[in-house]
């Protein structure tokens, strides 16, 4: 980086800084606007450098998106491999669908969200948009096959235009990792098994202590009803209500009046309601309480809650869960039950070194409508799912690695043939060919004659176990060193046992 | 379907032989246009029909693109863990990219082919496509991550709007399974590696005959030299060379005439050259060819590859390649050794039902220049490496097991929870959940109170070993009946050496 481009740099930050600063204090437009002239005309300047520069562009990877390189694949799979073991236990098949669909396929389904929709270019034929989750593909997908019921996970990337918040596991293109069942079932026994999922999942992860909150979509209209809001503003108030877990009541109070019109009286009356959580015991208050007892939609969604509750129960998982009435969940498709799971704040730090700002890691629902918008004859599969936040949790472990400093091995070589001096090439060929051709993972150098010291180093940096050592003397007589890497104990054995005592050496 | 809609499809049908038929007869221009504009105006009919109807768009996925049902996920699965445990055997880690690069990484990396990149739409920020393949991907990643040396795998999809043919495994949307070995050594060592894991793979596989073609670069380009090719249409005439293997010499020979423009002798030399295959022998005889022996780059092509065969001996693997001179490869940024395997005629057809259609499963070469492409200090990696055609290996092995009538098991459930009679539910749930905390993979009805024979057919139907059946005089003795579904043998087991039993019978 030259002097100059460093201090072009500096003097962005600082600018930019300045207009936060103005922006924060809310000094008069005018003001912010000459200072944001200021800093626009300086990083002009900038990309004027950079354009005169030798390197024809940044060397990066689109905004929002990152590599994964080995030792982060290596826990990713460790992760994935957990929980879709989790999903095996259930019974779960898998399916996957293309990257992008249709872009009708999409419209329609994410409410205020479409706007974060990835479009394809148009270069004649079909409009197509890339997934933007994992459950429309799945409903598109039931609705095109005339499947009526199945129990599928899918672990796929989807992709969202949103602003990426990084450091705390906030992409662009990012992983989810979907469990849903689809079919017509007695209720609730679908719909507690999900939960389940999660809590068998989230144990299984070791992520610290966690809550399954739960709520109900009929519960939470039933109430919007009974403290009077119109019902052309449910969904309005209820994604008011959503953002509960980030702001406090007052905030959400201001907006519900001054921003969605509902008259005072009504959102006090909100307020009371959302406030409370608990177990069976606040069902069966609620059950008894004046206003709601007279809203059908609310005393069903009350009666499913209790039967959940009492087979959470059943499954062992009643330490886990909270029915918390103020969980709402921003989309539309959802009809029933909702869930969301969070870390509580004593669980560890993500890698912005922030404490309690994993948030959700799990969340999902009952969405029985969803496949009928897609069947030409309307013909309805209910549904109900879960998704695992397995970025975030990709975030945790990593800053939880890091933190240890722990090293992950990255590849899972067993032994490495190694020779002790030059003209040996072609004889470490003959004899890693017939290890593998038996099963051993081995590698050696691609160098004609690499240096001992060099090849034992690498054994001891990549946590190799077993190394062999070829020399001519010891061929001569039939033989190889058999090394362990971690004692540099070395026996001799000969060349026709070596694959056998290798195995055997690795199951000791 | 309407009988209208029908009869129109019927006519658009016979509309399109006839028009096929004309084709292939080559009929006047006049008299096939005519017969082409009454087709069209059958089809503009159905779409207006189809606009008129209930269901707003054709419920589809994109053009080119396929789901994955749980059959097939089972398949692919299968295939894509054993070409993993390839890949690990030689110590392989792996990485992944983002599914879209900023266009300027896709920009001059693919010739002709180019064309075939999907663009995503320009929404306010960078300008974005989807990966073409996981080559290019890979040599921006070790540029932007200043890594000198690695030994990876990236298995994920990639896109090209080409034509799709889709009986065929050809898709606009598909997976690669690539292994490169990255960094700078001796000659052939990391190049022989690559023809030793294609060989374990498709061993492993059991997808019948194979043959590696190798060739070389540096020996193409110093045969044109030698055949009287102007330099400037190396690469023209290379891609015609690349032809041969779909199309008679007659036909490339024609197009290098007429199309591409060289003389008539140098065309007839290049014929005698590349109509040549074998072994060290014709290395050997090369060598001493009068033509080539003169031109350096083709003298140091033939050695590499006496090296290489050399190698390939050593690692056991020399009856699987054949040295072929009319193997070219149409990607530009190969610079040393190219390899394909394809399957011999004898092996299975494919899902088109035609033999010997399948043509490549694997294939790949030296590319020493790429990397350097994005580093700004041109900073180059040599790199060498391969790609498993998964696809057509997928429609090959699902083509086999359909002919054979084969069901795969689409789930790992052992054991199935089951109620003799009603108001069992909540036992059944109890039960259930004790097994999966003890690692057991079940499942149950979601119904409530689901009939005996109902649960035991599923049991059948979908492979499922054994089944738990509870009936309340059972339980009352703290028992209950598990039964082999196979055999329908049924014993009496204690409820608290349930999950034991349940273990031990199926480790035996």
């Amino acid at each position: 980086m030259s002097g100059n481009r460093e201090e072009l740099l500096n003097s962005i930050k600082e600018q930019g800084d300045l207009v936060r600063q103005l922006k924060a204090a809310k000094e008069p437009k005018e003001r912010i606007d000459e200072e944001v002239a200021k800093l626009l005309a300086l990083k002009a300047k900038l990309s004027g450098e950079e354009n005169a520069s030798s390197q024809k562009f940044t060397l990066k990877t689109p905004k929002g998106t990152r590599d994964y390189n080995p030792q982060q694949m290596a826990l990713r799979q460790g992760v994935l491999d957990k929980i879709v073991a989790v999903f095996k236990k259930h019974g779960a098949e898998s399916i996957d669908t293309p990257v992008f669909e249709l872009k009708e396929v999409l419209t329609g389904k994410y409410g205020e969200d479409s706007k974060l929709i990835y479009d394809l270019k148009d270069q004649g034929g079909e409009i197509l948009s890339l997934r933007y989750d994992l459950t429309v593909p799945l409903a598109r997908y039931l609705a095109m096959s005339k499947i009526s019921s199945i129990k599928r996970y899918h672990i796929a990337k989807v992709y969202r235009r949103d602003n990426p918040a990084m450091t705390r596991g906030r992409y662009r293109e990012f992983y989810q990792c979907d469990f849903d069942i689809a079919g017509t079932y007695d209720p609730m026994l679908p719909d507690a098994e999900c939960v389940k999922i999660v809590v068998e999942i989230l144990e299984a992860l070791q992520v610290g202590d966690f809550v399954v909150k739960l709520n109900h979509r009929l519960l939470l209209d039933g109430m919007f009803e009974a403290c009077g809001v119109p019902s052309d503003k449910f969904r309005s108030i209820c994604s008011a209500v959503d953002k509960l877990d980030k702001s406090p009541w007052a905030d959400v109070r201001k907006e519900m009046i001054e921003e969605k019109g509902l008259n005072d009286a009504a959102a006090d009356l909100i307020g009371t309601y959302v406030q409370l959580s608990g177990g069976t015991d606040l069902v069966d208050k609620l059950l008894q309480d004046d206003r709601l007892k007279s809203v059908k939609s609310a005393v069903k969604g009350l009666e499913e809650m209790k039967l959940l509750l009492q087979y959470c129960k059943v499954l062992g998982v009643e330490k886990n869960v909270l029915f918390d009435l103020s969980l709402a969940r921003g989309l539309d498709y959802y009809t029933g039950v909702i869930y969301e799971c969070v870390l509580k704040s004593d669980a560890p730090v993500d890698s912005s070194g922030e404490q309690g700002t994993i948030g959700s890691v799990a969340g999902g629902g009952r969405y029985d409508n969803l496949v009928g918008m897609f069947d030409p004859k309307k013909k309805q599969v209910p549904c109900v799912g879960v998704s695992i936040g397995v970025e975030r949790i990709f975030s945790l472990l990593e800053a939880r690695q890091n933190a240890q400093g722990l090293k992950v091995r990255t590849t899972e070589i067993e032994v490495y043939v190694a020779s002790a001096h030059k003209g040996l090439h072609e004889k470490r060929l003959k004899i890693i060919s017939s290890l593998w051709d038996k099963g051993i993972k081995a590698e050696h150098s691609y160098k004609t004659n690499p240096k001992l010291l060099a090849q034992l180093q690498h054994c001891e940096e990549n946590g190799i176990p077993l190394a062999i050592v070829l020399g001519d003397s010891e061929l001569e007589r039939g033989v190889v060193k058999l090394r362990e890497v971690t004692t540099r104990k070395e026996d001799e054995v000969k060349l026709e046992d070596l694959a056998d005592e290798i195995i055997r050496r690795l199951r000791s």
